[in-house]
């Protein structure tokens, strides 16, 4: 039986955390919140976090006004018609990635990106509207990837929408909304790294040492960190990493020469790219052995730069593999995870370097664009301070 | 208990295609084969046939005087010392690729590529000199992926031989020791089609005519060919093929936007570059849909050009795999191939166009080049013309 749905519902004013300028700091306003239409559904948001393809849709102009966030947990507040997976009260995540469960893609198990409803820019996905105004002019803002977490509520269509079980910690929820599921993922369903493997992260963000993890838990022997930035050496090692590069610190040497050293001359089995620079992507393709070696591409290039292999290099059995999200499809994958961690198999309290309240997000910008956070958990209703901050 | 070894054999004084200056014509010269060294053998050639990567690197300068040609069949003459896997009499296969079963390549089920004993340009792999030489001038004369066919008789290392059925029609084993198995492999163990795929092959030669028997025998639904000439349409058609492309008549279309057309918008499953061409890998990536399009790269590209992909498309769940030998292994899926050549699973005799005695070689050649034959088997004791060029 179809529950009733609470649409008649008003709006709701609340605060959120606006992007009027690129690259601007975000301006607390007071937004009106539309009702869910159907299949849709209005959220209480518990905490949120930023990832870094928050930072570079801010940075971004053609963007705003707009309500960014995509990493976040939160109550289910009302629901619109039609919508039966979830009810009032209920635990759930918002993702940036729909899972309709009946397109071809949803239906196949080699594919996470749903074609029926993707995610259309500034817009709710499936009337293409927005649910955001602002109080003061009335004017429209800008939803972010269907999610809009910078906000104390924000409506989400139901295919977007994971349901964890109440009583799970809502940080750890935050993180499996994005980053973490997406490194966990791609050495898990993407890569499949078998036992024994050598791997090399290029990038540790979140999501590089979220592959750490997925690589460990996989068996991997040898997991090669590699970044500019050797304060996140401490962080790599607790979540499963054996070996680092600074690629400022080889002695002259490229990272991938330095790679096929510490692999017996070959390279690594896997490769994963967690930044988003094409001229990465290149060397974590160059550090992969032949016969098997994969190169995974996780991170976004801002641009739509092309990246550039070696064609004699790929025939000798190398491959290249994109993906988003590490291949999770979420409805199915996240509650997994998140007993994963239950049961003590994933780590996940090491990712959080830092905890604040919600006015203080502009400060949490500022961590992860300056490399000092891995993620910082933003509490609606305010937290205790909390600096563990690399 | 070892087989007593033949090596004590003489040199033998037989006929050889060489190859004297980049491009120019094969002379066919008398040259001195010496006897085969430990672990090595000697086969007297019953026929061999022509693959585009020995036109490749006939044009190419700096590779001569050679003795050209990698895909053929022949009697075991003599053996050298420790040799055990086969005997004088038997019928063999020399391939292009090794296969010494020992390295940590050839004992993962991942790769193909020997990392013991690979190819050593123009020199046996072993102890890299050479076993020809010519008879008037006593100067040495280069081998060719350690299998250099065109001659009645060479000498190939037992990690390149692989050992059929005596009575396996030789013209048959003849076609699988390179080209053919190539394509079958790429679409069986490296693309791994699924049932009810969509798949794109560009370039109808040998290979990419392969792929569409490979691909039809995985069950895909839809086998599209792509090629300038459509000459090869007809073949293609009686190999599987169920529609085709000529790039030069899409009403001003890409081909990747015929592909999209044909496949409901989407793109195809698996695309395979059978040219070696940077620009057409490029657009076979374009050309696969987004969520779990592979392409698969099987053509060997003269020069070491890199192919350029944009990051942003590859990132929605699509991969690029590159291959040599499609994956096969050659000692124990040439086998396996012959034998559903018995069974009547695989096609052959299709993709001989030609038949011609040694003597004949450069007009082989240039039905090669004039894109007139798909598979041309030269015979080394001669034999009646065939003509059935597309």
């Amino acid at each position: 039986m179809e529950q009733m749905n609470t649409a008649a519902a008003k709006s709701i004013r609340c605060r959120a955390a606006v992007s009027r300028v690129a690259g601007q700091p975000l301006e607390m306003e007071e937004v009106e919140v539309a009702p869910p239409r159907a299949h849709e559904v209005r959220i209480k948001i518990l905490c949120t976090s930023i990832c870094h393809t928050d930072i570079t849709f801010w940075r971004m102009e053609g963007n705003h006004p707009s309500i960014f966030g995509h990493e976040a947990v939160g109550v289910v507040e009302s629901v619109g018609e039609h919508v039966q997976e979830v009810a009032v009260g209920d635990m759930v995540v918002p993702v940036f990635a729909a899972q309709c469960s009946e397109c071809p893609d949803c239906l196949s198990d080699r594919s996470n990106l749903c074609s029926k409803l993707p995610n259309v820019a500034g817009l709710m996905p499936r009337d293409r509207t927005t649910r955001f105004s602002s109080v003061s002019t009335g004017e429209p803002i800008r939803h972010f990837l269907s999610v809009s977490s910078f906000a104390e509520y924000t409506v989400v269509d139901i295919t977007y929408i994971v349901k964890l079980d109440v009583g799970f910690p809502p940080a750890m929820a935050c993180l499996l909304s994005c980053g973490i599921s997406t490194g966990v993922g791609a050495a898990w369903k993407v890569a499949a790294v078998e036992p024994g493997s050598s791997v090399a992260v290029f990038g540790l963000g979140a999501v590089g040492l979220a592959v750490a993890q997925g690589a460990r838990m996989r068996g991997a022997k040898r997991i090669i960190g590699v970044d500019l930035n050797p304060d996140k050496f401490d962080v790599g090692k607790r979540l499963g990493m054996t070996d680092f590069i600074n690629p400022n610190d080889t002695g002259g040497k490229t990272v991938s020469e330095v790679i096929k050293e510490m692999t017996g001359g070959g390279g690594a089995d896997y490769c994963f790219e967690c930044i988003g620079s094409t001229s990465v992507m290149a060397e974590a393709f160059q550090s992969t052995r032949n016969g098997w070696g994969k190169t995974i591409l996780l991170g976004v290039s801002g641009n739509k730069a092309p990246i550039s292999i070696p064609s004699h290099e790929i025939l000798r059995g190398r491959s290249v593999i994109g993906s988003l999200f590490g291949g999770i499809k979420p409805k199915n994958d996240i509650p997994m995870l998140a007993q994963k961690y239950l049961d003590k198999e994933l780590e996940l309290e090491e990712f959080i370097t830092h905890e604040m309240g919600f006015e203080e997000i502009n400060r949490a910008f500022e961590l992860l664009t300056q490399g000092k956070s891995i993620r910082c958990i933003i509490w609606m209703d305010g937290a205790k301070e909390i600096d563990n901050g690399v």
